[in-house]
C-alpha cells in the first residue's frame, strides 16, 4: 500500500496544511520568500502534519484549531533541514540544490531561523501555554540533538547509548511532540495525549534507524547521494556501531575521514554489509516499532489508530 | 551620572536575572555551556532587561514573574548576536573571542539556535499567550531585519526610509517589545504597555544611529574595532547615507569594497566628517529622542518613569 493512501481521507485536510505552509513563510521580501518556497517545493512527506491530524482524531477534531499545530511542526522540520544543508555541506538534498548551494551559507542560516520563528509564532495561535511550553523545550532538544551531532564527528568510540540519545533528540522527540500537541490541540484526555507521544517516541527512533540503514544499502538514484554519506561525513550511525564489533570491519572504519575516496568507501560499506550489521540494526528497528504498535493497543479503536497502525509499519520498514 | 547608578535600585532584582541568564543556558553539555557562558560573562549592558523591569514598574511588579520576561529578552538579543558572528565574519566582540572564531561557523549557529528556543521555553513560564506571541513576532522581524542587512550591503543607493525600516527591525523592535512584555507582565493597563512600546521603538532608533554614528568617530580602543568597520563590511549607515548627499563624498563611498585598505578607509572616514553628516545624523538621533520623551509625560509620575527619562538620554547621547 503506497503511504499516501493510506491516510486519503486526510487529503482535504493536507491541502489545507499546504496552503497554510505557503502562506506562513509569505513575506514582503522577494528573495526570502523563494528561498523559502524553494524548500517547500521540494517536498517531503509531511509526516509530522499527518501525525498531528491523527492523533487530533483521538479528541475534538477541528481543523481550523488543528491545522496551526500541523504547520508548526512542520516549519520546524524545514527549518532544521535549512540549518542542517549549512553543516554538512550537503551540495543536494531530495536531487534539488539546497539553499545553502543557491544562495550561500548566511542566507541559509538567517532563513532557517525565520522559519523557527514563523513556526513559534503560527503556534500561538491555538493560545494554549502548555502547547507553546512543550514546543519550545521540543526545539531545545532539536538544537541539543545537533549540537550532539558536531560533537560526536568521527567519534569512533562512541556507545550505543549515545547514538540513541542523538537520534531521540535529533528525529524522535518532533514525532513524539506532533502526536502529543495533536492530541493536546483536540482536548483529547491526558493520558491519550501521553500514549501517543510515546507511540511517537517509538516509531521516530525506528524511522530514524531506519533512515540511517537506508544511508548504507540505498543506490545513489534513491538516496540523492552517494551510500555510505553519513559515514563518510562522520555521522556514526547504527550500523557502523554495529559492524565495529567486528574487529576487521572496526580497524576500516575507525580511518574515515572526509577525503576518503568512493573507493575506500565501496569496500568499507560492504564490509559493514557482510558484517551482519544491517540485520542487527532492522531488529533493533523492529524492536522500537514493536512498542510502537504495542502502545497503540492501549488507545480506543478508531479509523485514526489503524491508521497511525499502517504508517508506523510502512515507516519502520519502508526501503527507500 | 554612570549608566548603573541610574538604576542602581534595581540591582538586587538584576542579579536574580544574572542568575537566572546563568541557568537559562545551562546543560550537561560541558562544550555548549562553555561557549553560551563564554558569551554570558563577556558581559553587556544589560539593557533590555533594564528596560523590561522599569516598565513593569508601571502595573503590579513582582520580580518572581517579570523575570522570565527579561530573561527571555536577554537570550534573545544574545542569541542574535551569536548569529551575528557567523555573518560578519567578525573576530572580535566586546575585545573578546567571538563563539565563532572560537569554536567555528557552525558551532555558533547551533549555539544560536539553542539560546533562541531558550528564550522561548523561558518566556512560557509567565503563560499569557498573548506575551508568547508577541515575543515569536518579534523574533520574525528581528530575522527579517538581518535578512535585510544582508541584501543591502554595499547597496549605495538605498533610501533613508530603507536604512530606518532595517534598523527598527535589526534593534528598536526588541527594545520595544521590553518595555511592552515589562507591562504585560505587571498587569498594567493596556493603553500603558503601547505606550511604553512606542517609547521603546523611538528610543531603540535614536540607539541604533547612535551606535552607528560612533562606529565612524569612535576610536579603535573604545570600538574594540577599526572605525569604519560597518561600511567596510558593507553596512550602509545613516552617516554614510547623509555624506551621500555630497557628490565628491559619494564618489568615494560607492567605491568600498571588502578590500578596501585601512589608508583608504581613513580618507573614507575624514570625507564623512568634513561632510557634516555626523552632525545631521545626530539630529536625526535626537528627533528619535525627543519623541520618546514626549511619550513618556503621557505616563504617570514615578521613579521608574524618571529612570526611564535618564535611559533614554543616556542611550541617545552616549559617547561610547
Amino acid at each position: 500500500m503506497k503511504l499516501k493512501a493510506m491516510y486519503a481521507f486526510l487529503d482535504a485536510d493536507l491541502q489545507v496544511i499546504e496552503k497554510e505552509l505557503e502562506a506562513a513563510i509569505q513575506s514582503d521580501y522577494s528573495l526570502l520568500s523563494e528561498a523559502a518556497l524553494h524548500l517547500l517545493q521540494a517536498g517531503g512527506k509531511r509526516i509530522r502534519p499527518v501525525f498531528v491530524l491523527l492523533s487530533g482524531k483521538f479528541g475534538q477534531y477541528d481543523i481550523e484549531r488543528i491545522k496551526h499545530v500541523a504547520v508548526a511542526l512542520e516549519l520546524i522540520h524545514m527549518a532544521s533541514l535549512v540549518h542542517d544543508d549549512v553543516i554538512d555541506d550537503a551540495e543536494l538534498r531530495r536531487g534539488r540544490q539546497t539553499i545553502k548551494a543557491k544562495w550561500s551559507n548566511r542566507f541559509a542560516m538567517y532563513t532557517g531561523d525565520y522559519i523557527f520563528a514563523r513556526s513559534l509564532e503560527r503556534m500561538t495561535r491555538i493560545g494554549n501555554p502548555v502547547a507553546h511550553r512543550i514546543l519550545a523545550h521540543a526545539i531545545v532538544e532539536v538544537c541539543r540533538g545537533e549540537i550532539e551531532q558536531i560533537k560526536d564527528k568521527y567519534r569512533f568510540d562512541q556507545s550505543l547509548r549515545c547514538y540513541l540519545r542523538r537520534i531521540k533528540r535529533k528525529t524522535a522527540l518532533l514525532i513524539a511532540v506532533s502526536c502529543q500537541l495533536g492530541a493536546i490541540a483536540a482536548n483529547a484526555p491526558q493520558e491519550v495525549a501521553e500514549r501517543l507521544y510515546t507511540f511517537g517516541y517509538y516509531v521516530g527512533m525506528s524511522f530514524q534507524i531506519t533512515d540511517d540503514i537506508l544511508d548504507f544499502i540505498g543506490t545513489e538514484k534513491q538516496l540523492g547521494k552517494p551510500a555510505g554519506s553519513d559515514l563518510l561525513q562522520g555521522n556514526v550511525t547504527l550500523p557502523a556501531l554495529f559492524a565495529m564489533e567486528n574487529a576487521d570491519a572496526r580497524q576500516k572504519i575507525v580511518r574515515v575521514h572526509p577525503g576518503t575516496s568512493a573507493g575506500e568507501m565501496k569496500e568499507i560499506i560492504d564490509c559493514i554489509k557482510a558484517s551482519g550489521a544491517i540485520e542487527k540494526s532492522y531488529a533493533l528497528s523492529d524492536w522500537y516499532l514493536q512498542k510502537a504498535l504495542d502502545i497503540l493497543d492501549e488507545l480506543p479503536k478508531s479509523k485514526a489508530r489503524s491508521t497511525l497502525r499502517n504508517l508506523a509499519k510502512y515507516i519502520g520498514k519502508r526501503k527507500f
